[in-house]
């Protein structure tokens, strides 16, 4: 039962694999997938991994932005863990699925993320 | 004419804008699009972008891992420059789009492809 991932030919990952992944929390709870990444342009650091979760054939849907820090891989699940409650979200900065992303209108957003789970 | 983005809310792009982007040379030849970024697991630091080039609707089209600090963004031609000439290409690493990621077979393909373009 090896749960980690340690040869170094698996130490990289590319992005479309990662856009669909799902997302569980530590309750084994699904909270939703990955619909993009969100990358410091100067440095190329991923700052943020955004969640796609609720509604209902895309109507409704929300994007809940998550430190990328707060995400670890889980082999066995095949999918990323993240330590929230399902309740919690209902509080989380978000934005509709329509609208565009907050990251590119709001110098303050990433800030707001960040506090929002105590980074 | 602002070419360089100076504002603090675009500092960050989403994973999605950039795949698909078009890549340039110095010269304004278009060398291909973005396909996908190849990150880091462990540190989220995006350490290649893969420019699609080549071939003819999919057939022949290969893949070129190019170090993410070579690419600069260009705002008037609204995609990515790179110092490199067409016929460098030629030569440098690439794997046909059929192929998996030679980076999760590969321990050294990273370090060939920096060495190849001298970082």
């Amino acid at each position: 039962m090896n749960t980690s991932i340690s040869t170094s030919n698996c130490d990289v990952i590319s992005s479309d694999k990662v856009e669909g992944t799902a997302v569980y929390n530590n309750a084994g709870e699904k909270l939703g997938t990955i619909d993009n990444l969100v990358i410091d342009k100067r440095s190329g650091q991923v700052r943020y991994a955004v969640l796609e979760f609720g509604g209902f054939l895309g109507m409704g849907t929300d994007r809940y932005p998550l430190p990328w820090s707060m995400l670890s891989y889980d082999t066995d699940r095949d999918g990323y863990v993240v330590p929230i409650d399902k309740s919690r979200l209902d509080e989380a900065p978000r934005y509709p699925l329509a609208d565009p992303s907050p990251f590119t209108t709001d110098a303050s957003y990433g800030q707001r993320v960040n506090s929002f789970y105590g980074y």
